[in-house]
């Protein structure tokens, strides 16, 4: 099986104007709003929010919103094709001067204009600083980033395809565990099986760890071989139409030994804490809180050292995370991952992590693969 | 055969000495310069050049470097274990206000810091800004590009295996052509066979287009199955401990037609004029001219929309173009990508893309995949 959408019924028009909209309920007043990429892979995801665009990179180009929500792109011939799959007007730059140009002629009449400071490189900024020294830059990252925490139902489609994809090839993989693979071949073949169901890639490096490697959160792929008793730690997502996915699962192979299962419990109790928590109106911060009280009133206590999940969405990161410093009152439609740990360097670590939809009144999990302990 | 470099004869020191002298050396004087990752996408490469760490996302984190070439990082508790690969002091952050403390510790104490605004998000720059009120930041950019260009011994070492694993998947990929075989099923394979040979992961979307669709310069990969006749165009490049290349070839499902070999010939005999150029001395722009002019005066004229080539190494866009913008002289130990294409819409397109390295009298050519005609 393969996983497409049809592009034919994907219509930008109510949708971006939505979106769009949204952006300046949420900002001080201004003359417009501009998003400009920098070069691959500094592209500002914001660019492909109000855009609805899903191909190209529009390296160095910008979308300018409106408050009548409107928009228009400023592109290089090189994404001149891929740009007239939008539903607005766009100019083309032929070179760099001429680039600047059209930037100062779109902009300069303007006295406010909003800037996506999270997505912006300060190169540009600079650029837009020079080109335009009178106007005023306001940043609107804040209105950008709860814009983009609620999902709509176009976004909510795509995300729950690529949900989909990850949760296949979760269970799927454990077809491949044998004594003596090594880690990059796992991370290869989670890959591939993503692309086949039509992933355009991982939406982040594959973590593919074994033993005592899993202790490391942020591990990549080594050239470990994995051995009988092995914790497998996999972490990969879906890039589908810029969305991305983002799961967790830990294997062993053979039998776990009995700390080994009191690991994996902890941790997949430590989730049902989360899972049986969110809803709307909960706030973010507590409910790590109850995730990490509960881990320390363990054995594993010290052990869980990082936040419990982080809104996912065009980017991986995609806003907010749910952690003890950022308070976030959650809303039907955000999508985060909910994804406790417990690390013991030199031994070995187990994740769990889901994707999961804020529903009317509680959460849904997009993310469907099998948690119970695997042994393979 | 997969393509590993041995882990522990990669040492650090002189690296990164050499590195980090070569930054300072192309600045104004400074008293510090520091590199700042943003959330994933947005991570600053030049953090990964200074540091030579290979693994680990870094978010939110800081390498420092100093006039006497030294360095330090700053990172949170989630990356320690990465960051103890390197070989430097690290100071580890255990919450946001834990991290702005330590930047404004290690900072408060200069007047004039370099910043690399091609690397860092605005909203980073805001706060160094907020936090350190009275210091002046300076660019660096073209100080950190500079040095980036230039590949030290280790840099090329890594570039090479990256290279080597794209242009054996080239040759390997033929195989998997047959009517019918879908756009991302390709692509798909192209992956999967690049980390069999122990890549990280693809450098950037491949590109995997077939028939008309191979017009589209940036065109991913989509549903379209691939039927006699269709020029199939990909475009992919492995990323190998954090470097990158990108290699395109173009391939002939059957016979190709005569008016498909006139764009192949000219293709590869507008690469020829550049790769014949190449050396030294040579500004980058002339070369660019040189492969321009030359389309230019063939019935092919007006068709090849982009520019001849582009730096590579930690980022695919790793520094300058071969426009003819960009004056740029080469010298030896850069490596670009010489890409040039011809491109009817509707019908089709055709580029050849190999990565070269300048040598002291000429130019190397790292991807050593076929590219004579090539059909089916």
């Amino acid at each position: 099986m393969h996983i497409f959408l049809s592009w034919n019924n994907y219509t930008h028009g109510l949708m971006l104007t939505s979106r769009i909209g949204k952006i300046f309920q949420g900002c001080d007043e201004i003359d417009a709003a501009v998003f400009i990429n920098g070069a691959e892979p500094l592209l500002d995801m914001g660019f492909f929010y109000v855009t609805g665009l899903m191909e190209g990179l529009f390296e160095g180009g910008m979308a300018i919103i409106y408050p009548d929500s409107s928009i228009e792109v400023v592109t290089s011939l090189l994404e001149a094709e891929s740009a007239k799959k939008g539903d607005f007007e766009i100019t083309i730059f032929k070179s760099k001067a001429e680039r600047k140009e059209i930037f100062k002629d779109k902009l300069s009449k303007f006295k406010k204009i909003g800037i996506n400071s999270q997505g912006l490189i300060h190169k540009n900024y600079l650029e837009l600083k020079e080109l335009l020294p009178e106007i005023e830059f306001v940043d609107v990252t804040e209105a950008v980033n709860s814009a983009r925490m609620i999902k709509d139902e176009k976004e909510m489609e795509i995300l729950k395809k690529a949900c989909q994809m990850v949760s296949e090839v979760a269970d799927g993989i454990v077809d491949f565990f044998k004594e003596g693979v090594k880690e990059y071949e796992v991370a290869a073949e989670l890959s591939y099986m993503m692309q086949k169901l039509g992933a355009t890639g991982p939406s982040f490096d594959t973590i593919s760890s074994f033993g005592k490697n899993t202790a490391e959160p942020h591990y990549t792929a080594g050239d470990v071989a994995l051995k009988q008793g092995d914790f497998i730690l996999l972490d990969f997502g879906a890039k589908y139409r810029r969305y991305c996915s983002d799961i967790t699962r830990t294997y062993f192979l053979g039998e776990a030994s009995e700390k080994q299962k009191g690991m994996y419990t902890t941790v997949l109790q430590a989730q049902k804490v989360a899972l049986d928590m969110i809803k709307p109106g909960v706030n973010g911060k507590d409910v790590h809180q109850a995730v990490a009280d509960f881990i320390e009133g363990t054995k594993y206590k010290g052990l869980f050292t990082h936040s419990t999940g982080h809104s996912i969405g065009l980017s991986v990161h995609d806003g907010v995370a749910l952690t003890k410093e950022i308070d976030n009152t959650l809303e039907e439609n955000m999508v985060f991952t909910v994804e406790p740990g417990i690390y013991e360097p030199g031994y070995g670590g187990v994740r769990i992590e889901d994707n999961v939809r804020v529903t009317s009144d509680g959460c849904e999990i997009l993310t469907t693969a099998k948690k119970e302990l695997i042994e393979v």
